[in-house]
Order: C-alpha cells, then sequence, then structure tokens
C-alpha cells in the first residue's frame, strides 16, 4: 500500500508518534477491508481488530468509521495533485491541447497505479454497497478537480476568456471521469481485453491497471481528436 | 407564469378538478413567494396564505414545503425536453455539431424565456438561502440532463462508439451549465450589458433572459469553436 502520510519517524515526541502510527495503521486497515470485503465489510470491530487498535481509539481519531475512509481517499485524492505538475510545457499551441497533454502525462505515469487506480477502486466499493454515496462521493471528486484544473489554468492563462478556461476545464475532468467510470462498469471485460495481449503470467492488479489506463486514454484520445477539428462539420 | 400542467376543464369529477386546483396553486404560489423572497420566503404559512388554501391542503398534496419546489422545478425541467426537438437535421457532418445545433436552437427559441429562464431562477433562489441544496439540485440536473443527451444520442447514432457519445454528451451538459452558472453568478452586470444595446424601455425581465442567453450562446460558441478545431495543435 503506498506511504501516503509522513513518517511518524519524523515526529520525537513518543505519544505523538504513537497516535500517528495508529492514526496510519486505521486508515490502511480500512482501505484493506474494503478492498477485500466490500464497503459492507467496513466497521468499528473489524477495523479496530484489523488495525491492532481499541475501538476507542478509532473513534479518537475519527467522528466515524465513514469517516476513515473519507480520510483514506483524500489522502490519494491530494496526493495525485501533488505529483501532478501543471508547468506549462510550451510545446502546445493552445491551453486546451496543453492541458490534454498533461492528463495524458498523468495517466502514463506511475501516478495511475500508485495513487488513482486504489483511489478509483476504494470510491466504487461504495457504489455496490451504497450508490448514493458513491454518486455523492463522485461529485465531489469530480468538482474538486476541475476546480483544481480551473485555478491553475486561469493562473498559467491570465489572458484568455473566463468562460473558456472554465467550459473547457469541466470538460476535461468530466472526460477522465467518463473514462474511469468506463473501466470501473467494465472491469472484468476490460481486464480480460487487456491479458489476452499482455505477457503470460502478468499479475491481475497490473492488468486491472493497465485497462483503466486504456480507457481513460481512449477518453482523453476522444477528446484530443474532438480539438484536432476531427469532427467538424 | 408558464401553464405546466394539464388544464383542470379536462377533468370532469367537480372534486378531481378543485383537488387539481389547489395542486396547480400551490406550486404557483411557491414560484411566487420565491422569485419575490428567495429561497428564505417559502414556508406553510405564507404558502397557504399566497395559494388561498389550508396549511392541511398543502401537505394533503405534498411531503413538504421543498417538495412544492422541486415539483415546480420538475415541471419546468420536463417541459424543456418536452419542448426540444432532438430529430437529426442531417444538416451536420458529425454528431456534435449536430447536437451543438440542437442546443443553440432551443437557447435561441422561446423555450428560454418560457422553462429555462424560470427555472434557472428558481434554482439560483436556493443557492442564497442554502448553497447545499443548491449544489445538490444542480448536479441532479446535470445529471438528467447529460442522461437524456446521452440516451437520445445513442439512439440516433448507434454505430458511434459508446465512449465518444458518452463524452461529449457530457460535455455539452456542463458546457450549457456553465453558461446558465456564468450567467447566474453575474446577473446585475449581464444584463447592464445587455440593456446598453437593447432600444430604452425594454422590459427588465427580457433585458435577463437575453444576457442569460448570451451567456449560454457564449459557452456553445466555445464549445462550436473546438469542434471546428480552432484549437488544435
Amino acid at each position: 500500500m503506498a506511504n501516503l502520510v509522513e513518517s511518524p519517524a519524523n515526529i520525537t515526541d513518543k505519544r505523538s508518534a504513537r497516535k500517528a502510527e495508529n492514526r496510519i495503521a486505521i486508515v490502511e486497515a480500512a482501505e484493506s477491508l474494503i478492498l477485500e470485503g466490500g464497503y459492507g465489510a467496513l466497521n468499528a470491530e473489524a477495523l479496530a481488530e484489523r488495525a491492532g487498535v481499541s475501538r476507542r481509539t478509532i473513534f479518537n481519531h475519527f467522528a466515524s468509521v465513514d469517516d476513515v475512509l473519507v480520510t483514506r481517499m483524500n489522502q490519494y485524492f491530494n496526493r495525485i495533485f501533488e505529483e501532478c505538475d501543471f508547468t506549462i510545457s510550451g510545446e502546445n499551441a493552445s491551453m486546451e491541447a496543453e492541458m490534454l497533454s498533461i492528463a495524458r502525462k498523468v495517466f502514463m505515469s506511475n501516478t495511475l497505479e500508485e495513487y488513482i487506480a486504489p483511489f478509483a477502486h476504494l470510491l466504487y466499493a461504495l457504489e455496490m454497497d451504497s450508490p448514493a454515496k458513491f454518486e455523492e462521493y463522485s461529485h465531489v471528486i469530480l468538482e474538486r478537480t476541475y476546480d483544481i484544473f480551473l485555478e491553475r489554468y486561469l493562473a498559467a492563462y491570465p489572458d484568455l476568456p473566463y468562460l473558456r478556461v472554465a467550459v473547457f476545464a469541466s470538460n476535461l475532468a468530466e472526460t477522465i471521469g467518463e473514462g474511469v467510470y468506463y473501466y470501473l462498469t467494465r472491469a472484468e471485460e476490460m481486464t480480460v481485453k487487456v491479458a489476452a495481449e499482455a505477457p503470460e503470467g502478468t499479475h491481475p492488479e497490473a492488468l486491472a491497471i493497465e485497462a483503466m489506463r486504456q480507457c481513460v486514454l481512449e477518453a482523453l484520445d476522444y477528446l484530443g481528436r474532438l480539438v484536432q477539428g476531427e469532427f467538424a462539420s
């Protein structure tokens, strides 16, 4: 599992260190429970046992069991954008082509397997047992992605009309969301397709990640072809 | 106010007719209260007085005061899509250009002033007093718009890849949403700009509608230029 929080070794005070260790153990336990048994497997008893802490310790750190999950998802989400380099390369003639190129780089990089895929799988675990929560949290994530795109691109292209940047930021966020959702709802079928072209013995997790990559890149490629005028009338 | 429901004259039974009349009076009263005083002005007492019915009658028809508002918004929303002609004109070389042309026609037509503008103003009344409700309902509306676009276009273009139709349907819904939101958050400034170019004495409501039209058409024009390849790299 990815190391998403600062190492407790940086904390000199022993009691603080233990607190931090417990907190890490709790969020990691929540992730492993959900990945094994879905959202329904997440409850205080199972969490306490898996993390090796008392129920009371859990609720000293978190308002609820759901709060543990949201914390984990937010750690992944924040890390995705920490890893993401929004520097304008200058290789692209337009803001649109530049934004697309940055998005493609992210899905070609290790950020996908380290942070985006675990994040998406945690999020999708909600869909099985609690579609309304999945819907709500997906929406929050799309909105936050849009806000980050908009902020970075308004800063990088201060002379462009606001509506142009806002519409494209929203279109790009939606396109990535469609690609991820397309994968999540067809994960098995997509993974089988990828497996057929992968070297024998490729780890199932690597196949799943490759399948997600292909779905998102297909969605981004479509937006790229749109930007290139391929569907002009 | 637009007539959004079937006329009670069609209902032969007198008691049913009165019930239907009351229901119409209640939803119209909710609309006028909100347009005058914002979402905060909507409560059972004011609603009963404005509609000329008892509180009890309101709750015979509706689960809550919010339910009255949601009913009114849904009436507008459904009417927008009843008015909307999704017939493929064949004048456009691509699904994308065709979808855009249909959306432009809607915002050039009376559907804007009759249904979209009152709907948007009711929705925006939520933003002042209850931003979370506004956010939630806006999201529901975008999702429903997307679902309708997707369904109609998958039916009209059965041979296109699903992801292409899904991504563009979502991009178009978001673009319209951005245009409407751009107007709602800058209504005064936009209306003043429109007023400067309108004949003197133009009704303020007509100016507001023209301002909303211009904002949405600007957002759609941007998407149109994108489709035409104007921002190709």
